[in-house]
């Protein structure tokens, strides 16, 4: 093994020993364009964060190699090894190959992951699916803890979602269960990034946000001008924005976050209705900066689902942003017969 | 245990001993206006059918004892019980328990169909949601046969489903997990038996069709004669009559199987992005009555899906009407520690 160089330390600062390495799970987050690595120690509290790196999405060398830096960060080179780690990509995933199938955000098709990550950092790194990794985190350490039928929803730039039924984890037949962002709730409706349209994502991820408030102002550009003043511009309109005007009470946002909402509402009932958790948990994003919408999701289940389906307790996400990674990690950890 | 009555006779009509009576499966189909009740051998064939019997549907106790009826003349008083016995019912039910506890088209609430069944026929008699049950049947002997990932779309007068994930029947946290009729397909649409809107069932549903079609005749008199025609009056319009009327030419009922095409497929895009089945399994009597509606989701599941669902199997059921009896059969027939 490679001596320590001067530079690594273990969390907290302390050096550790090869064989305290063991004690620690690395967890990395890989999105569209950022890489956050995070160590975590044995009762899953974080000791250390990588910070924020950004790639060039410029396909798997630059991206990887990124990935390798976050993780220095946490792990360096010639630490010991973590106990496991675990990575989470915004893809569709094979967790057993570490291969990347489908990933639309970073345009890969058929990546091995896994084995890559293996090459370069001298230890294995398991690949699991950002929403489902998330979902673990929130399910056995998170809003989801004690309950055997959670779903957690995920309005982020797109929308996501995983369900736990009966204390499991959903994967599906191409490892691709819970992709509600692309249940049609409007017939016949907006085009998406998928080959579908009037997808739920089509409304309520924030690039649909974004996009339909930018038709708006087009639309009617007398009315759009609060909307124009927040962003700094037309094409800069971002979900953001909307939500800044509509509390400031341009009638413009407010229409748009209405309508939002009522989308909101479509898609969380279709997934209640659809998947029967009883605890429905949001993340992401949106939900982040507006914690209203939560009670908004609370109300509407309540109102609209099914009789039986409506016991559903909505809450909010825990982990925030770390999810992904704190679940790829905890994943990374099960007892292999839990895999 | 009482003497055989001389109209007692087993299946295929051969008297058969006490011990005998063990190889059968019972299995029950308790709809909303009908019974029916079957018994399979050990190998999973259909050896005797009870008939159709209808109930009038005026509270448990009538119902109940149309059950009582209909299981009679496969099971006769005072022949040996069957191995096992199951009861499918359009219900939210507890299988662990036996009760029903709501079940919109029987207006039943908390009722314990499981025990009040044993204490009338002498046997146990467990209690399968029908979606569940004839899902189960397809999944295990029929058209979802050696597949890990399956979801039975079951379009009738309702539109419920079940999903098999992973090689396990999925339940949901109150028994309801599968209910893809209300997933809000068109945002504020159409209103629903259930209390939301806009539901799947509410477009495609027989029902729905029915309503939809009466609607289109109120609003353009002049297009509806031929539709009248065929049902025999306006509001005798069925589902079916508007089948008829398109496959004879007629316009309005064109238009209105084109639009529950483009309705069935936001509904069945919407299933398998959601449950991401690698075989879709199209059961009911819409699918039975218009084998050509298969043809259609399988081609809009190919094109509008997203890549990784994209790959599903569509396929129509094998068991068709007899599903649920089959399916409530084979589930109470399971070693017990695969409940």
């Amino acid at each position: 093994m490679p001596k320590r160089s001067p530079r690594a330390s273990s969390p907290k600062s302390k050096p550790h020993s090869p064989a305290e390495g063991r004690r620690f799970l690395l967890g990395i987050d890989l999105g569209a364009t950022k890489v956050v690595a995070l160590l975590l120690d044995e009762r899953g509290r974080i000791v250390r964060r990588s910070g924020r790196f950004t790639h060039s999405n410029d396909g798997p060398e630059g991206v990887i190699s990124t990935v390798v830096r976050a993780v220095r960060v946490c792990v360096p080179e010639g630490a010991p090894p973590p106990r496991s780690a675990g990575i989470a990509v915004a893809a569709q995933v094979d967790p057993r190959t570490g291969m990347v199938g489908h990933a639309p955000n970073l345009r890969w098709r058929n990546v091995p992951l896994g084995p890559r990550l293996a090459r370069s950092l001298g230890f294995p790194v398991r690949v699991y699916n950002d929403a489902r990794a998330a979902t673990y985190a929130e399910w056995t350490r998170g809003a989801g803890a004690g309950c055997a039928d959670v779903f957690c929803l995920v309005i982020g730039t797109g929308v996501g979602g995983s369900a736990v039924v009966g204390g499991r984890l959903l994967d599906g037949g191409t490892h691709a269960a819970g992709e509600v962002g692309h249940i049609p709730i409007v017939s016949g409706g907006r085009r998406c990034t998928c080959p579908g349209s009037g997808c739920f994502e089509a409304y309520v991820g924030g690039w649909a946000i974004a996009e339909r408030a930018q038709e708006a102002v087009r639309e009617h550009p007398g009315s759009g001008t609060a909307l124009i003043q927040t962003a700094g511009g037309l094409e800069s309109i971002r979900a953001v924005h909307v939500f800044a005007a509509a509390r400031g009470g341009d009638p413009l946002a407010l229409r748009l976050v209405a309508e939002t909402e009522r989308y909101l509402e479509d898609g969380a009932v279709g997934v209640v209705n659809a998947f029967n958790p009883t605890r429905l948990v949001l993340a992401g994003g949106v939900f982040a900066g507006q914690p209203k919408l939560v009670r908004v999701v609370a109300r509407a289940v309540k109102a609209r689902c099914q009789p039986p389906a409506a016991v559903v307790r909505v809450v909010r996400a825990r982990f925030g942003e770390d999810a992904p990674a704190v679940g790829a990690a905890a994943l990374a950890g099960r007892p292999a017969g839990r895999r």
